[in-house]
């Protein structure tokens, strides 16, 4: 930790400073410049401490030296961490696609959607039963009959199951039916629902808050892996700027520093990121080319008829157009993207 | 609702948007040009419909015309309404503030505090026993202990209470001791927080969310509105942007926009909405000058040993100079801010 | 400046860092932490040099300490600078409003304009002869022939004239007809630009840009401090943000803080800043409350015929209301606000 | 264009802004809803306009229909525009590369990094000889004798040159060296600047603004189209955003949101656009990807010793890396990249 004085703090000032931050077990150091001082500070506790250093008399800022993250630091664990969803590996050479509905609104739905996208190569199945809606007069989700529709998803497909929980009182009923738990961009930093859904032992993803930077976002990982949960998914979403063309603005340069600071996956969501259709597969291919383990997608049988997010899901047919554009792109980046499954890798339907 | 079809659109798919539009219920009409047809449809549920008509093959945006939220509006219920927190008015023609920690520390810090507070005028003691904190090794607050304290504080100087709450397990309990219950900024759209603190029945202070547009902000409003809940306090507490030399960007304009739009009272926290005491006192002026009905200010006895958010705490005498500043601007805007209770005006202590 | 190593950097790449830093004359001091070392490094040059050393292999970061800025710095002049325009003083105790049309669109327009601000108290008249307009089928304004009507209207009324420049080809013609030269929010960066207006000599009104930190605005402000020009208003007209409701978002935090870190004058122009005549009352009376020492103001005969940001432009009628609501709040924080001139305080009309 | 009344709307009101457009020239359709009336108004002069309809007593909001801008767009001319430099052609299927320093600094550094790019497979070469820079403090560039550098570069190498002009009085000077103009991103909105490079004649390579949205940066494009240049290369560098661990934020997005709209090419600067040479690699791969049809990248012999921008620089090793690693990604997407020159394909040495 770096302390800036002020010009024209006085020596008392500053070594009030330095006796508060020795007392607290770090060692100092003084640099007297021409114009401001500054003490540096280090101490095995320095990334743990939450001293007002700043609020002092004569203090002008007080500059961070080491990341407020640990457990989730490439430092701390340098190997990729590779996630197990059952017999299913995401992050390390693996590229795995999510895709399905933005909201479950039926078991016919659901089920279409999940032979179409099982058929087309992805091995999750998205799906919400509870979504989080900026109008209390939007369609909220199906609850938990649309959990039952999932876990029936599962059985018929074989597909693995991620799906949103919004409420720490619906935790174990959510991690009863999901394979994967989504944290979703409103929640990052509900701290109770963090704490909560690590406790359930799932897998978690978490998707960047809409203003979150990439420390806050990575902060609100080292919440879950600090309850001892070591399976967090990072998923960028898009960000909340002044451009409005795009629903959001996708920061895909997120990946490749997530990957730099941190050892956990992290996944892109180019249909929020976007928020329409047509920029789906582009971005996907963007976002494969930089680096991502892996991709969650919006895919309706009927877009315009879905309850939650019609304008950026892809039909069935430009979800398998975009499976198939994705496949020479994960090559080029040493990707293993593994397709089978679909009747155009395996000649015959995989349809139970 | 306006629907822009696409140029080169065909008929037929402009027919089959008309077609959809009437099956619920709206009036259509359509406006041909020379380059697009638009459609306008009319109708009463005009405001509560979610069709994914933008997901139609033909169409290129749908633009809403009516604001999606109905009792939050000024056109719902045009007079201003007025917070009552027991016999004390929030709202109208009266100017409260708020004060004191960012978090209760201890009993002796919150009654040093809320003595002083209550003595430089507040009628209405802060103080955070939840703290969401974007670490997890930062002090996340006092919890029950820390409610106990507030009331305590109550007690001995008559000041109310408000203060956080972060998860629906936890409504009940912080209810039984705060007299408004505060969702934070990062719940904002914790949706199911918002209908939990709805049905307490206590006044909510809603914070705006970090990248909330106005829209979102007040459909949050309407969240805790629709569970019957009218006693609903907005506080624009600033917004993320670029700028790093201020900790958020108070975004002031909110306020008349807040009272042009909806009858409900908005606040403001130059606290958050600056992060540097030094700007506290210009900022709360500015509120004031811009029409708010109230402020809520961080006060520490000693800022710089706070536990949470020392710098942008005043100390006890910058925030007696804040609100003696305060009056004239109070009375240049028409807004009646009652400082009794202070030693300046009644030249005795009104601690208990 | 603090250079901060990688963790994991060798002995020898910090030595060579600490080389090339005393190369260029800077003493060096080493803080050797448990993951990282830090280099501190002084000397007068530091705000000056422009080094690479983030390139340099095992640095993980620079963090200068020092503000990039000099002449416009508090510490290098304490004292406010007070602008001389003619015997106008702005800066210091006097609060200035500079009023007019958007755009000069006829002699008659101005003129009609120009007496009625000045009746309601303005001193300055702006109106815009060259009109950056983002699309090029919008009105570019009346060049030439408009700097006339400006000259006119100041031989009618006395008031005196703001206009903005935008071409270095034109600073020498503008400067010609303007008391004080205006430099636009898109050519805040216009280096060249900066520079020419320098040496006219007059006056500079530096916008703040869309996007510009207050940092990058001080910079912009030091390009013509460094060309001999010590007149420099700076003037805060919104930031571009995420909220669409307004135009832009007025960042009314940045008026103390320019007057902290600065000793220069910085003025408010709630009509850019909100976009929409509406919001231009309450935001003048807060950026008042604030400090501003002045406004620029847009003021229209007829809005709804303006060739140019019609819809915040306030009617003559809305703008004296405004400029009686200001007296109080100048009063309150201890501006000099001078309504004279106008028949409300005088008597009489002082149109010649 | 459609106009929204406000509720309560008298029909008067209504009546005058039905009047005012159909004198203008529009067809008008009136859509009378249950809260509100919509003006619909159709005509041929609707996208060049502008009118204050919105400031119009009883006008809630004006909503455009068609784009502001009509050259630029895809409707205009549905093919792609293809850049022709010489006999280089940029646009279409072609992947073109731009690479050298930020600054040209001396004659040897120029002409070592023309080699070098030349040889990884670079047909253009970058250089500033004029350097927009924050600060009045940093270097500003060789000025002419930069130019000269680059002239003499581009007869060695047969490379092409792109370098940057600021000022409309050097327009002539910098089109007499260069093979087509840059125009930074704190110019895209200095009209003046726009039309002087347009008329020219030479391509011009339009930076997106800083916090431009993508409809304000294809308006600037029309600027130049306006003027009779039809040879326009539109760059994303970033834009500005809350996030701060990258410089920018690539909007990667843009890509294929322009390549939607217009008929423009549009090409990416992962330099600018992260700020750090680490992610300069991942985010050229995933532009590419996104159907970039080329990219411009900061290359320097020694990056700390760069007079600018030096974190962002690649080494001639890195950057010989990055254009092997887009091969197949180019491939992947449908793009002819041509890597010939290099010594790696063709086994000898092209420098002269």
């Amino acid at each position: 930790m770096i302390v800036v004085m002020q010009k024209g703090a006085t020596e008392e000032q500053l070594q009030e400073v330095v006796q508060i931050l020795e007392d607290k077990g770090f060692r100092t150091q003084i640099t007297r410049g021409t114009e401001k001082n500054i003490i540096g500070a280090v101490g095995d506790k320095s990334r743990l401490l939450d001293l007002a250093i700043e609020a002092m008399t004569g203090v002008e800022k007080v500059i961070p030296i080491l990341a407020p993250y640990k457990l989730a630091s490439r430092e701390y664990k340098p190997e990729d961490t590779v996630i197990n969803i059952d017999n299913l590996s995401l992050g390390g050479h693996d590229l795995q696609v999510m895709a399905g509905p933005c909201a479950v609104e039926s078991k016919e739905q659901l089920l279409e959607v999940a032979h179409l996208v099982k058929n087309a190569g992805a091995k999750i199945l998205r799906g919400g039963a509870y979504k989080p809606r900026s109008s209390p007069y939007s369609f909220q989700g199906l609850e938990e009959i649309g959990l039952k529709y999932l876990a029936r998803a599962r059985e018929e497909t074989g597909l693995y199951i991620v799906t949103e929980v919004m409420d720490t009182q619906k935790v174990d009923l959510v991690s009863y039916y999901a394979d994967v738990l989504q944290i979703g961009a409103r929640n990052m930093q509900n701290f109770p629902l963090l704490r909560a859904a690590a406790k359930s032992g799932k897998p978690v993803l978490l998707k960047r808050g809409l203003s979150a930077t990439i420390e806050e976002w990575i902060l609100s990982a080292e919440y879950i892996l600090k309850e001892g949960n070591s399976q967090v998914i990072l998923c960028e979403r898009g960000i909340r700027t002044f451009e409005t063309y795009t629903r959001n603005t996708l920061d895909l340069s997120a990946v490749p520093v997530i990957k730099y600071l941190t050892h956990l996956p992290v996944i892109v969501d180019p249909s929020h990121g976007t928020g329409k259709w047509r920029w789906v597969q582009p971005m996907a291919q963007a976002a494969v080319a930089a680096g991502a383990d892996g991709l969650i997608i919006e895919v309706h049988p009927n877009p315009s008829e879905a309850l939650s997010d019609g304008p950026q899901s892809l039909t069935p047919e430009n979800f398998n157009k975009l499976m198939n554009s994705l496949k020479p792109i994960a090559q080029a980046v040493g990707k293993k993207f593994d397709l089978s499954g679909t009747p155009e890798y395996f000649g015959y339907s995989q349809v139970i």
